[in-house]
């Protein structure tokens, strides 16, 4: 099972990109995840895309084509999900095809505040009516106060976020094969 | 197939009622809808949860509990759903059973205006992520300029609308057997 | 200046109830804070209000059209605010007048989570949107962990937490006062 | 009275920029609309930022703080706005100044379907309140249906929808004189 991580930040020390990170070593067997990069999309403009993806564009939608399942994680900015992470997935849902739809979707995102990023992530869920995309409901990864949770080098070492993380990942692979099974 | 129809207004002429009761018409073989009453539910107030279900709560929660599948049709008040719909919410969510967990669920809407109750549906789909329900993403009713596709008596003329009720009502009957067929 | 306070929880022990009555201790000079009783209002049905008003829904309209600011304290019920908070909504919006238009808001609530009710807090920042109500930007009160807060009697005994209850309330008084003084 | 104003969209054909230069030839007297180019900032990245912002960053930044109210123009991408507004929102929001602060927000948008970027619109919304800037509540301006109301030059040929704008702006410049005049 193939999945693609999509951090929504660039940041060098981000503690989104360290949770993901994070969850490429707390995957269940069998699972593996592939991180995506988005830091070299240009800004979308359907001009460039009507004459044709730019590569770093055509990569990132062949990744999510080949792709089982995503797992987004993002940070909390402005209250949504960062321009980065949007920018992405404009990118991701134009014709011809569409990568998003149908694939099963699971969610988390780090912030140093208590609410860990979930006014992000419930738009984030509203995209993904548009996208025709089967996010998955529990559990909710919201990891707050996140300074508290990394050490100095950008490893996860808070263990109920871990177990979190080990929880979404099952629970995403359970959801993948039920969708699966399930398809007519 | 059973699915347990609400409607959120409870104004007589209401077109959100007509509209469910148009969908029992045009319901796929094999699925009955059965409406379910809101109206005598009292305002949700936990002492009395606490205290035994009144009547009209227990035979509520029972109907949800016995469905295959749920059918929310949801007026627009205030740009969220009603508080009569919340409320009916707030009463099957409860415990010991949470009755509204695991339940495929379709949604649609009427109002005079031109987004047809979009605002109040949005707000619904994220109570479906806390009672870990399965919203269909597609097709989105949101039945715009009520007032012209209803005649006097409250049945449903517009065959357009009509079209697409029918396609919701198929999308959940085929949504319903996949997470059957899918479970584990 | 004459705030009417408006809990969305019925049970007696609501912790929201107790923020309501904590804040009316903690009100700077010059301002009172009414509560509002809505426990006793009908479920919301456009008949009834045709006929005439139910002394009840008469009553509270009244309340807010006399009011100078309106303060909000919502629980988050299946994450949105609670039907019975809604309920009063609609029932306050509709003609011939509009007792909430125009009018400064500010907004708490208090859940034995982490969130606080964030998530109901967004969709009450919604409907007043509809409203042409005012609501407060900052600060954002969302007490969570409210269990440890209150001591058994109800009274809120968390200093942090009184002294944000304190600044939404000088918060409050300040931009109604900007409101009027603004206005053309 | 200036205000800058800031289309979500790079398309060179965009319904959304050509809404927006519509705005400048509809704006009441005593008020000036400038329009940001934001198609040249970089991808958000808070390491580029630390290290001092690039130009492009800069000049947006100065032209917001020199404003006396903002006008966004969104379209909607996959129900939520453009990342590319949403990439510049970021870069006007970080330290030290944040120049989006008690600023007057208008907002309006357009789209080939019917609701007319409602969904985008009320996202936008959510990050006004983080924001801690003063979004008008009405008209609310949501050009549905844009195909038709354009001509093939771009300009906007639908007198209501002109009317509409005119309408918006007019409300700016007196929510923003009524900020003003009540500002402690």
């Amino acid at each position: 099972m193939k999945v693609v991580g999509i951090s929504g930040s660039l940041r060098k020390g981000s503690f989104n990109t360290a949770a993901l990170r994070a969850a490429q070593g707390l995957a269940p067997e069998g699972m593996t995840i592939e991180i995506a990069e988005i830091g070299d999309l240009p800004l979308y403009n359907d001009d460039l895309r009507a004459a044709g993806y730019p590569p770093s564009a055509e990569r990132f939608r062949a990744q999510l084509a080949s792709s089982d399942a995503i797992l987004f994680v993002t940070p909390e900015y402005n209250y949504s999900v960062s321009g980065v992470l949007k920018n992405a997935i404009d990118w991701g849902s134009r014709p011809p095809n569409q990568p998003f739809e149908g694939k099963p979707i699971a969610m988390m995102g780090a912030s140093g505040g208590l609410l860990g990023t979930a006014r992000a992530q419930y738009h984030l869920r509203q995209m993904m009516v548009f996208l025709d995309a089967f996010p998955l409901n529990k559990p909710e990864v919201m990891i707050g106060q996140a300074g508290k949770k990394f050490d100095e080098s950008g490893k996860l070492i808070d263990e109920p976020t871990r177990e979190f993380i080990r929880k979404l990942l099952e629970s995403l692979r359970d959801w993948t094969n039920r969708l699966k099974k399930g398809a007519p």
